[in-house]
């Protein structure tokens, strides 16, 4: 089937391989009248670009993402914006053993199953290549939220057994280290440990945290398409990824009833909070207009070029050892998937929530609520 | 917008409130020539019963499901079914506070941003009992999988700090104890911790576990349609879930990739298997032809009896203790709606699976490859 | 697959079989707040009641609707809107040859090609009775359109040969005679025409107009979400619909530039308006503030008393008879159901134009333009 | 809302506008396996290429479809196929009126209501130049057909009033005049129409005809997602569309049962066929075996170099005479955008019908149908 596309009124599809001719996306449903240009994007596919620190791959890409539709004198005109970034480096390759080898905790033995053969060269379509289409996405998405006052922002909260402080939460340090991660100790201790991995030609995994501030309460709905849900579904989709967490996550079944409710209270503005957020900021499924907080648990990159067990496509056991230069952790590079992912599932679904009560789209469409029934 | 209705082929919808008229789902894209009958139905639902222990509320329902289409000659006609459990508890009561105040953990107030007002009588949409219709949905999709030799399993993997022991796992104890927790001793532990917090008022988390075996390699698509994506936001939807895991989850991020591969081999049979399953059955989104291992953390029953602090409607800060009777724990309950969920996804991305290569679909259609290019 | 279910943020899924336990439909996402009861149900379910005239089934079925959820005190709560109408008449019959013969210009044939076997009694699933839901299901969406000023009314185009004169339009009297077609001398040519063909065992087919007034421009999508394009399946989802037209529909093919272009002006109150509308009230696939209006042709009911030449399920030549009453033409019943699924896809794509331009979504959320970013 | 995107199996996104960087389209869905190059899409896009008769716009573009993704070493891979045509001829020129007046009959004036602003540029996302996109993944759905023994061909029906004689068919005429009409004669009064309305400044409409021969019965299904009802949707999302038929159509209306039933037969090979068509191969919205036969209704080229009366941007009533070349006639061009269309509908339905029968599914998986329940 395909499975390319993402969302219902803001909607995402992606395409292309790490080493075919580019990668990209196009993006319909968004809105008209949004300010945008190139830079706007390549801001967000810097943040991905590998060769930024010693814990990146070396691959030196320009990764130039190009506008070709959608876009007119500067605006969005609400027809879909297609992206690309062309491949400039695709010079044919020794791909070697990997043609014939499934490496272990890739995706070459489910795609053989899956589709008779696949593109070998650098992982195809499951590389993390892919996610430059996302990132491309997300930068609209996380544009069009600013529009409206939203923001999200994602950070390195755990690398390996090294977590980020809350107390020592700093956001100046996360633009600082190029781990991401908002806490200069723990970063510290994090990069001494990468390095020590690295030298041992083993990898390691890590957390990404993503806040969302001023969103409105009320997105999200009540059964199947609750907010929760489908950023569980869209952080899920990231390569790697192999657990989420939305508020306490984990730790809430752990907890009791008397901790883990938050009360509610009224600010002296007169609006209604909530004392806590053990919730992270969806109650029922539906956003309750206090910071969204969400976790995503990213495996160890499975590249490493220690020797491991495997099997070719002509089912006869061997060994491997990844070749090349691959990054001994991905959660870096990941952050700016999570705030992609984010970004676009929170501005559908809050689209989406415009259509929920009768009294505004009466409002909406100029209607007296008595006029005409 | 409408978020009661999940699945591309297999498509479920749902409907209903706690003290409406009723509860019930319709199952639309059941293949053809599927044995069915209520009783099929039934013993799934009955597993959801209230009543069923000291841990379980007391409120006692017949909870009957009627199929109402569909069916013909005790066999799916590929048809929607439509299937009810009609409420026949419905007399008035004093909603009393409910209906003025929003209880801390609960949907009252997001429902009320959302939609302007609410159906408060017992939780209306967001009640427990909308899993009716899930868990009859999912009798089916199991009973769809178990036709192709797939099944499903559920059972509590942890009550608030204790947890099942893999090594002391027994399939028979999980029917014996009320928990469904598959380890007499971990059990006999969480019992007497429920005790403790039920004479505190208070209520407790847990962790339900969720095993797929039969499953063939090629499940799931590659970039959005994950099959661990798509079992995270089925998971997700359910009221009460704040974390998903697949495979080793957040353990994962703590792991290394020398760890954490699962290396390839081959079996006695002449198959692919992996010596380990640290990925839970899925690399890069796709079924790998080895058992499925998911988890979901729920929070601690919102509803208790304690004095906790709140708002009314109309803002004014109040206090609220919950009356009525109330499992001081989900869990155990929840264990069969996990089932139905993780079955549901399943046998819609087993059968949109069926569309991946040309040569099966050739096969399908009766057309040799080489006749008509 | 699926295919009972449509809309995108109204959705509708119908389920039931002619001679099964009763006939239903779920509309999900239905705005909060819409005043709603039965009886705004039942007043169109009405219009398509059977044992109207001498030219529809004597089956005197009462075709009672209730509603069993998403409605709480009066008005629509946001959630699904279930509504059933329990089959009152289902003795057991003598279905004795529809079991085993293929009637001619029925489904019996495709559907035991698709599904292996059928519920036979009475058509199933492609009876004309699965147009119940429907019509409750576009009662809500009419009442929703209405809400906002809008109103969707269809009637009789033509019977046979015999076609209402645009001249002779009389908006009163296709409430009178029961053919609802709003001119009373086609209306006494078409009603001699249907009781000669019914003294011969014959039937006939027609034509319905429905017209869409009030409707803001700017409804409907560039592309393949075309506002004329989504009318046009949701009109050929009906039975026996053979052809449907847009404005000048297969004359504008005849026609040249000059004469099918409308001509826009500006009227008395200094709004864009169109000097003819050739187009239907749809340029680009978007509304365009005038008038919307569509046509479905009708094919002969296909149940004749004739005796016609067919086949056996065992692949035996034989001829059948088709005993029973059955309706010489669908159209007048049908009027009411073209209504209901123009009402159904209008309301679905005016919700979501809500979401095509940033200034208006903006203003929606109280947001300033020139604010965030 | 996102209008770009079609299909659920075989899933079509379309994007770029007439003047700026490109056209493109990505291909999502479609099976793994299949034998593809450039050459396959560029024939079909050179049938819709302008420049080609003295009926078709002199601009002369060489319209290059790359394939960017999707297809390694000759063959699908299941992943998206990204096609993209870049425009070569984008000097900028004078727009001059285009951008300040509404063209009759064009989308200028809604596009403006429902986006604010538009990109004026040669119809933007409204332009004839869309259908590359349309076309070039109608390429890709024709070959899967034609890989499973399943043939698309649509040709020019009727010029204006003049129509081909069925009598008179001839597929080797239609790629011999350019107006792919498979009938000399009518051909040759269709082109002495055609100068004589050119001479005039005017324009002319006509019907396009489509068959589609040896697909199985079963595909379609029985309510909203019937074959004919998404052929329909189909069909209308092509601009200047405005009706559609299937089998006899309009005509149907006019017939009587005992005429437009198509009595079943066995024919020599112990096959199930009709002796009549006139239901065009659909029965109850699910193939029947028999030739699919659909036809569109084109409106006349609404660009007419007439005066004609508009209004300004600024809502001020002026006059309009469209400067530049442009077809008289849209249908020969659109003959292989309505075979594309077709394509695409039918393949995505036919992968679609795989789902619908349990025995058949246990076939595809292996199973035998007693070995699990």
């Amino acid at each position: 089937m395909a499975g390319s596309t993402l969302g219902t009124i803001l909607k995402v599809t992606t395409w292309g391989e790490s080493h075919g001719k580019g990668i990209g996306v196009v993006v319909d449903g968004c809105p008209a009248g949004l300010p945008l240009a190139e830079e706007d994007i390549q801001a967000y596919l810097d943040r991905r670009k590998p060769g930024q620190s010693r814990f990146t791959t070396k691959r030196q890409e320009a990764d130039r993402v190009e506008i070709l539709s959608g876009v007119f004198e500067g605006k969005t005109t609400g027809t879909p914006i297609s992206m690309a970034v062309m491949n400039t480096d695709q010079r044919s390759r020794d791909y070697g053993n990997i043609m014939e080898v499934y490496r272990p905790g890739h995706a070459d033995y489910t795609f053989d199953e899956k589709y008779g053969f696949r593109d070998y060269r650098g992982g195809g379509r499951s590389s993390g290549r892919e996610t430059i289409g996302r990132v491309a996405a997300g930068a609209i998405a996380a544009r069009l939220l600013k529009s409206l006052g939203i923001t999200v922002c994602a950070y390195t909260k755990a690398v390996g057994p090294y977590e980020a402080d809350p107390a020592q939460f700093d956001p100046e340090e996360m633009y600082r280290n190029r781990l991401y991660m908002p806490d200069a100790g723990a970063a510290a201790l994090a990069e001494a440990y990468l390095d020590r991995m690295m030298s041992e030609c083993n990898s390691v995994g890590g957390v990404v945290e993503c806040v969302i501030d001023g969103l409105p309460a009320g997105v999200g709905d009540p059964v199947f398409e609750k907010y929760d849900a489908s950023l569980a579904k869209a952080i899920l989709s990231i390569g790697a990824v192999k657990g989420f967490e939305i508020g306490d996550g984990f730790q809430a079944a752990k907890s009791v009833g008397s901790e883990n409710n938050d009360a509610f209270r009224m600010d002296e503005s007169g609006k209604i909070k909530k004392e806590t957020n053990h919730a992270g900021g969806i109650l029922g499924g539906i956003s309750d207009g206090s910071r969204v907080v969400l976790r995503a648990a990213f495996k160890p990159t499975p590249s490493i070029a220690q020797q491991q067990k495997t099997v070719t496509r002509g089912m006869e056991e061997t060994d491997i050892a990844i070749k090349g230069r691959h990054d001994p952790i991905i959660v870096p590079r990941a952050v700016v998937v999570v705030e992609a992912m984010a970004a676009l599932t929170t501005a559908d679904l809050l689209l989406l929530s415009m259509t929920s009560r009768l009294d505004r789209i009466q409002g909406f469409f100029g209607v007296h609520s008595a006029e005409h029934l």
